[in-house]
């Protein structure tokens, strides 16, 4: 379908000499953009969550190893590509899109550099596009018609250079008459849920009603749903998956209810090297960021606190995993690696 | 011992004329008291969640009475009491303290109404500061020693007239070295963890550190938690616990790592003329108080939101139920009826 082939949100604009990046940190309030004309530039907008989503972190950082290859030298790719593999740790995107972006930079003459880096940055976000339309049209087989469907954190068109991971399939249902019902989680503590999620449902029309977090399981409970459908960050070779933080409470409450749990995510988040979940490195952020919503302090003056940007649902708990590739199910290492090596 | 006998916090003070209430709706910010010097007053402050925590309202309506008898005139306790009857759904506390009020009204003159009314209600207080000390030392014998535990919501001095009932049994948990860390969850969206509980907790000098609701799974899959320890606003003859939203998902949650699951009330939170868990009747209030965090919206302009009171935990979740009458496990109708018919 031509609505899935093409990104519904102005997120990631390439200007060949800058990136420019919608601030998501101050959605759906105020819509502004801020503009990255070095590598540095991307790095903290990635790090400071200006921009977020593992694929479009991917994507993003790309385009940063762009930046870096405009004056056509190939020690300032090289010295651009730490600072921004160094900006956050968990979504594995990021160091693909660097790993790729890397062997554009090597598989050529210096003097073509540049135009080389921008049309490779170019074409990894055009693959995510595409990446996101055929899970989207992959997951949405999955779901029983008028299907009721809680999702968390944000794993929509803002999240990746597409129409999203799992929103995408959400956003294929729908076109299908497969969704009914869409429950976003809040996803304390950036309220990504509430915030972005919420808010590319109602552009889309698409009928949403916010929870917090905690109100799943009484929801699961006393109403009926359908499916729990999710993005990820990382996914281990084993099937671990890493997301934001609520998505394993999410996936044994669903377990409990014998509730499919979907994962959506293109092939560019799964890491092989990554044996199992514990492996994968889960960024721990500032304190500040929880005694506060939107810089209202709601704890106690020096209150201590513990934010944990992601957790790992074994894959166990899982019922498929969908990449642009297929559909994995039962979750397990062969599956995963059948699923990768198909064309 | 002494420490668990009285009430830490002044927060409801009986004035013969008047009832004054700490405005728990401002803490840890603002230290406010609110009058109340009618029945339609404590209703009103009981609605608006001015004072909340199921034994707390018990109380609170206990004084409502005594000053709906300040006229010695039995016809205005009657008009009194379908007033605070109404004011919240979900506790039974509520209606246990009327129900006990009316009892004392009616047996003696209306000569001695209000002297009778207002020596009950003190009394009523009196007893649930006792009931707390009880359940406090009652639970604490059931943790190991330097426990790591998870509560939710506030179930402490601000719920009840003495220590709290959860909060209690981590108070006394704390002064007998069974208590290590305890990791209030921060229950959104009235925030009573971050904002009630941890303000107690660090006046207690007890080491906490907030978690987001959502954090929960992961902290009992990659730390030491030792159990999940929450009050209740009704308990149904089966054993099944009411208690505020996101307490069914901790269960299961718990379940899960294999963590033993307390709730700790008193008597008078368990209903024997409720069955089973699906007959509480769970109050849904607005939707507003989802979409904003301290009047801050957090959500797009029109979104539509869910915002359930409390939840139900079937009662094969719960490891233990503590009153102030002993301990309840394995919990069911008949142990639990046991417990009550005990002295």
């Amino acid at each position: 379908m031509k609505a899935l082939r093409k990104d519904p949100i102005k997120h990631i604009l390439w200007k060949k000499d800058r990136l420019v990046v919608l601030d998501q940190r101050l959605l759906p309030r105020t819509v502004r953009y801020a503009t990255c004309r070095t590598a540095a530039d991307v790095a903290k907008a990635t790090r400071d969550m200006v921009l977020r989503g593992a694929p479009l972190i991917g994507c993003a950082a790309a385009y940063g190893m762009a930046l870096a290859a405009r004056g056509n030298r190939l020690s300032d790719v090289f010295k651009a590509e730490p600072i921004l593999r160094r900006a956050r740790p968990t979504a594995v995107n990021l160091m693909h899109a660097l790993d790729h972006m890397l062997e554009v930079a090597r598989a050529g003459s210096q003097s073509t550099l540049s135009k080389r880096m921008s049309a490779a940055a170019v074409q990894y976000c055009a693959d995510d596009l595409s990446f996101n339309a055929a899970m989207a049209e992959l997951g949405s087989a999955l779901l029983k018609k008028r299907s009721r469907v809680i999702t968390h954190c944000n794993a929509g068109a803002l999240a990746t250079a597409g129409i999203g991971t799992a929103v995408g399939m959400i956003r294929a249902g729908w076109l299908h008459g497969k969704i009914e019902h869409v429950y976003p989680c809040e996803t304390r503590p950036y309220l990504q849920g509430a915030r972005l999620t919420l808010w590319e449902l109602m552009q889309a029309k698409i009928p949403a009603t916010l929870i917090t977090d905690n109100s799943a399981a009484h929801l699961m409970k006393t109403s009926r749903i359908d499916a729990v459908i999710v993005g990820s960050d990382r996914i281990a070779a084993n099937g671990d998956v890493c997301n934001k933080i609520g998505t394993y409470a999410l996936a044994i409450l669903a377990k409990h209810h014998r509730i499919p749990f979907y994962v959506v995510a293109p092939s560019t988040t799964v890491d092989l090297r990554t044996a199992h979940g514990d492996q994968i490195p889960i960024e721990e952020r500032s304190a500040d960021e929880v005694v506060t919503v939107c810089g209202w302090p709601i704890a106690p003056k020096g209150a201590k606190a513990r934010h944990f940007g992601f957790d790992v649902t074994p894959h166990a708990l899982v019922t498929a995993i969908v990449t642009e590739k297929g559909v994995v199910s039962p979750v397990n290492g062969v599956n995963l690696r059948k699923n990768l090596c198909s064309r």
